[in-house]
């Protein structure tokens, strides 16, 4: 069996270009004991592999040039040397960018089609859920009547992290690029307030939406957003950290004001906490409560989600790059081949 | 009775300077019902002073123009107007920079001479033997093993951390400004290691210090000192912020290069938890523990600690200067009158 795949050219200096990225075929091995050969359906795109396409340092190893990238994909077994798994399950499995590959059965999860969509178990039922969901309520901590800001609010984590707010009884303010994505978090997700960074009067706005300040701002883009939610935090305010998408294609070290000791300062005179994460920390403490929580709220639709569906793995690239640029809506995947429930 | 009072005068630009303050005489009022006429004894100076001499927002309301500067104070009582207080009692007040004062006896706590020298209420143990205790044990939560790095080491708070830090089995770093407070870590306070951060090779030499990095770094400082213990931070470190004495003089924004982006990524991708807190505000979860704990340490000589004392009001404003310069070694008191129990 041969396998189409994305590799890693070269470390990406500023937005990842076509020519970081190199189109490989190759023979898949035979199975050994315990394995299974699957074909990918679904395939994540997620804002962390940028920070995996680079040699600064981090919680995770990075690629090396000539690595397939990596990512969570859902996929379908076609043969079987594992009693745990047979042909025709559906998996969740976490093997990257490419059509085909060969995995040890026991690092895949098998999912059930009649339980929840297939491709929920990288969005909302899996790990962005999971990260919304871990962040919130160990870091954040929403309490009743509390207001909880959050950024990219109409993507996976951010849509997430609004709705389990509001469960919590907190009132949800969701920040997004551009008028319709506001619409959405109103519409769709039920945000008590939308808020478009790209407008002229982004500042006054979220002054507007926050009329309490804010009592935990869920950070996962930096930039100007950052800047102008910090400005609106209450006393005792929680900023759980999971991502920082806006610099992540930074080449430079920003000059102009050093923001820095400002911002040490409100953390000190507002008694704030900061706290980065990945939500691997938090599996051994909140996943079952996970797991229990959000399909059930899924089911029930006081968690909605969405998904932005590619079709084609040499459409990955480009796809890419616009995640990182803010473009999609919802969760971004790629459909990578047919999938056989829908 | 007259009391010898120093005003607000104006809101200091930069260090404060002579005119920024005001020497005035006022006649007392007579006691009412449940007041104490009180005689101060020491006063304590202490950094956050300067950050209530600004209307920049903070935790706690500025001074207004002309107010008696404010302080903690250890008080002789004079007369009585409640049956609490007696005429000889040695009391913690909050007088502020007076030699005399009318106060509530409720808002006064007496003092036991003989338990502990009377001084010792203003420094280890109290407000900065707490600051020290909550801070430490609540946000840093130091581990057996772990690495406990803290700046003006030598000063009231850094001093109590770092041993408070070795009582709980970690291994303590102070940073200090001269060789002479980094003797004193090593010889007096039973620091691991001493860092002296006027040194050219300040970077190598902490490195050299943590060489297993840092799990905990008690930010009292901010500067130069936070930003090469930042480097040093391991994964999952704790940063309590109690204070930010390097830049509380500062007038302008610091240009250059813009440090924010890259310290959050840090907080990302190494896990930290970042949380600025006041002392106050861990009265109700440890100061019994604390009133417990520090005072059998002192006893048994776990905890040691110095005063720095200068004779006379007058001096205050001096010696304040000199506080936010780091000149002083041990906790900055003025003694306004004479010590009865010495």
């Amino acid at each position: 069996m041969r396998t189409n795949q994305i590799r890693l050219a070269a470390y990406p200096v500023g937005e990842p270009k076509d020519s970081d990225f190199k189109f490989t075929t190759e023979e898949l091995p035979e199975l050994g004991e315990g394995q299974v050969l699957l074909r990918a359906i679904y395939l994540s795109l997620d804002p962390y592999m940028r920070g995996r396409m680079s040699t600064a340092k981090s919680y995770a190893q990075p690629l090396s040039i000539g690595d397939v990238m990596l990512g969570g994909t859902v996929c379908e077994v076609l043969e079987s040397r594992s009693d745990k798994r047979h042909a025709g399950d559906i998996v969740l499995a976490f093997t990257g960018w490419q059509t085909h590959a060969v995995a040890d059965a026991q690092h895949t999860r098998r999912l059930d089609p009649a339980a929840a969509p297939i491709s929920t178990a990288l969005g909302v039922l899996g790990m962005p859920g999971f990260t919304a969901y871990g962040g919130l309520l160990e870091i954040g901590r929403p309490k009743p009547g509390e207001t909880v800001a959050v950024a990219a609010a109409a993507g996976p984590v951010g849509s997430a992290v609004g709705q389990i707010a509001k469960i919590h009884g907190a009132r949800a303010v969701g920040i997004a690029g551009g008028p319709e994505k506001c619409r959405i978090l109103i519409d769709e997700f039920g945000f008590d307030a939308a808020v478009d960074h790209r407008s002229q009067t982004f500042e006054d706005d979220l002054a507007s939406a926050t009329p309490d300040g804010v009592d935990v701002y869920f950070e996962n883009v930096g930039g100007h957003v950052a800047s102008a939610v910090t400005r609106r935090l209450n006393r005792f305010a929680r900023i759980p950290v999971c991502g920082l998408v806006a610099g992540y294609n930074d080449t430079e070290t920003p000059t102009g004001v050093d923001r820095l000791p400002g911002f040490m300062r409100r953390v000190l005179t507002l008694s704030l906490t900061v706290r980065g994460f990945i939500q691997d920390e938090f599996i051994p403490t909140h996943q079952d409560a996970f797991l229990n929580d959000m399909p059930g709220w899924v089911r029930d639709v006081s968690v909605r989600y969405r998904e932005d569906i590619v079709d084609g793995l040499d459409n990955a690239p480009e796809a890419f790059r616009g995640l990182l640029r803010g473009r999609n809506l919802g969760k971004l995947l790629i459909r990578v081949g047919e999938d056989p429930t829908n």
